[in-house]
Formats: C-alpha cells, sequence, structure tokens
C-alpha cells in the first residue's frame, strides 16, 4: 500500500526516487529480501532513511514500485525496439506498445510467439534476474508477500493474456468453451518453471514451441 | 552424494535414520534452509552430530534423502489406496504401483489426471508443504541446490511422464513429432507454478482441465 505521494515532482526527487529503486533492486538481489532493510536501501541510495519512509511504509512497498518501475522501462524498450522494425509482429502491422498489451495481428499463435520471446529476453537480463528470483524465493515461502506481489505484478501481466485469448475467441481461434485464465497458463507456467527451478533451458525455440503444442494440442487431429 | 552406507541395518540405525530424516523435513519447512544446520537436525532427532556425519556429507544429502523417503512413502500410500479400489485408473485395470510409474490403461488423459489428482492431494498435505517450500525457495536462488534437487528428485518424476507420453506416441495417442519432455510441461508446470507462487487455487477440477486443454488444443477441431 502506497499511501504518501511524492511531496513534489522536481527533477532532485525524481533522481533520488530513481536511485532508491536501482539500490533497493541491486541490493535484494545481492542478499536476499530477509536482508534487505531499509537502512540499507539508504545507505546504498545516497539518501536519509527517512526520504525513504516519507514515500513508502515499508520495504515491500519500495521494492513492489522498483518492480514496477523495471517493469514500464522494459515495457518501453519493447515498444521502442518494435518500433524500430526489430520485432516480428511489429512487421506484421502490431500495436506492441500499446497500453504495453499483446499484439493483436489476427494471427494469435505469432502474437504469443512475439510476447513469449520478449519475456524469455527480459528473464536472462541480469539487471532483472538477481532481484526477480530474490523476490520469486521469499514469495514462495512467505505467502502474503508472495500473493501481494502476484496481485499487483504478476497477474495485470495474467490478464494481458486473458484480453488477448478472449480477443481470438471472438475470431473463432479459440474454442469458446475454454477458460482463458487456465489456457494461458499452457505456454506461461512451463517458462516460468523452467526459470525459476531450473528444470531446463529457456529460448525463443521453446516458447515458440510451448504456443504450437498448446494451441493446437498434443493429440493428432 | 551419499557416500557412506549405514555401518549396519539394525532397528536401531534404521530408527535413528528415520527420527534424523523427520527432524530435517520438520526443521527446513520451520526456519528454511539457510538455517537448518546438522547440529540441529541431531539434536531435534536425539541423536549425535556425528551419527548424521557418518552417514551424510552434508546438510543438502540430508535432505534429499528425507525427501526421496517421503516420495517413497507418499508413493506406497497412493499405490496402497488404488489397490484398495479407490482409484479411477486402478479400477480401470491400471497398475499404479508398478516403479511407482504412471498408469497405462490405454486412456492417455484418464492416466494423466488420475495421477495429477494424487500430485495436487500432495502439494496440500501438510506434511509435505512447509518442507517443500523451503527447499523450491533455497532452490530458486541457490543454483547449484536448485539443480542437484531437480536432478534427484524433479526430473525423474517427469521422466515417467515422459515415458507415458512416448507409449501415446507408440498408439498414435500423441503426434509422433511432440517432445514428450516439453510437452509434458503443458500440465504440470501450471500446477507447480500456481503452488509455488500462490497465482491461483489448486483442486482436482483444475488439472483434469489442465489435461484436456493439453491434449486437444485450445484452437478448434
Amino acid at each position: 500500500m502506497v499511501k504518501k505521494p511524492a511531496p513534489d515532482t522536481t527533477r532532485r526527487s525524481e533522481r533520488s526516487r530513481r536511485a532508491i529503486y536501482d539500490a533497493a533492486l541491486a541490493l535484494v538481489g545481492e542478499v536476499g529480501y530477509a536482508k534487505t532493510t531499509i537502512e540499507g536501501i539508504a545507505a546504498r541510495a545516497g539518501v536519509g532513511k527517512q526520504t525513504i519512509y516519507r514515500w513508502w511504509p515499508s520495504k515491500a512497498d519500495v521494492l513492489l514500485e522498483a518492480f514496477l518501475d523495471l517493469g514500464e522501462q522494459a515495457a518501453e524498450q519493447a515498444a521502442e525496439a518494435a518500433e524500430r522494425g526489430a520485432g516480428q509482429a511489429a512487421e506484421q502491422g502490431a500495436r506492441p506498445g500499446a497500453e504495453y498489451g499483446i499484439p493483436d495481428t489476427g494471427d494469435l499463435g505469432a502474437d504469443l510467439k512475439f510476447v513469449l520471446r520478449a519475456t524469455v529476453d527480459e528473464l536472462l537480463d541480469p539487471k532483472f534476474e538477481a532481484p526477480s528470483r530474490a523476490l520469486a524465493a521469499e514469495g514462495v515461502v512467505n505467502e502474503q508477500l508472495g500473493r501481494e506481489f502476484v496481485a499487483k505484478l504478476l497477474e495485470p501481466q495474467l490478464q494481458l493474456y486473458v484480453r488477448r485469448l478472449r480477443s481470438a475467441q471472438d475470431a473463432g481461434h479459440v474454442r469458446p468453451d475454454v477458460d482463458p485464465r487456465i489456457a494461458l497458463e499452457l505456454f506461461v507456467s512451463p517458462l516460468a518453471q523452467r526459470w525459476l527451478q531450473h528444470t531446463g533451458p529457456i529460448s525463443h525455440e521453446y516458447t515458440d514451441t510451448l504456443v504450437d503444442y498448446a494451441l493446437h494440442g498434443l493429440a493428432p487431429r
């Protein structure tokens, strides 16, 4: 719960905010969630700890916003890359920057592959890896924190897949009796488990395969 | 690596071994992996720490064997339950106790649902929950431990699905071009992610749905 807005929006406070996010993410990646403290974040960011307490009531709140910010940065970068024509879906006329959503070119398989490839790149980015792992590990054993971060960080991303799958249902590309919230797990969860539990390598080829299997099924047609 | 076998197989050493497994699982569930020590396990089990060091070189090895033992107990219980006619697949003539494997009644969907329902029950069993979460959380941030436990605990279980899917391919029930090691993730990983990350409730109905979606695909046939 972030109850107190920033007291001003000057460049100086924006710089402090950015330094605090960076410090929080770096620290949690290095020492884990349990050993990350407001004092440690303040020291690393070069601000007084009262500066942090003025804006956020707890370390969980600082980290939540730092991850939201990191996600927004990544989405902006992905949108810029797509606009430069780097993305396959963008070449096909998608609008990947729209609401940081999932492109809708009319080709569900291509759109899902595009987004999952970007997710693979993000998961392999060292800037994300250590802090994301530290937070995920804490969420496994700390149910309250886990549920809060799922509600605020993960579920909103999953809802983008729900929306894309509903659109595909409207277009007749997904069976009408399929529950989109469960269906998305057929391609999202395998990637998540391989990354979280080190159960296998992740790559663009791998996520492409997941999409093909999920859409067309394992049984012969 | 467990290099030293038990010095004898008397009832007394079997009792110690069981007490050490129980203590190790209880302790890791209560205080987490990092704070679990050989000394703590020894004190709780009522044995000298030299007794533990004589049989296992490290706490990771004690825990690995304790989990293997827990899994064997669960498999034995499941086999007994199936033999008593409680299991649907058993009623259909399956041999669920065979190698603690996956039944092969010729109906792939029914066999997968049977095993996944048992997995749901196991994941919801408090005896498993705390120690399994503690170990999974450590594996997320400790790649070496994570990989060792995957190799020795998780991957052997996943290979049972690989074998069942290969048998289904031979019977023409799964497309021949499907990679079974990836295919199994379509129903195993969603359950794992919901449980690990608290992203949603788990139930028999849920895993039944996963199997149906995976086998038949999301796209209309």
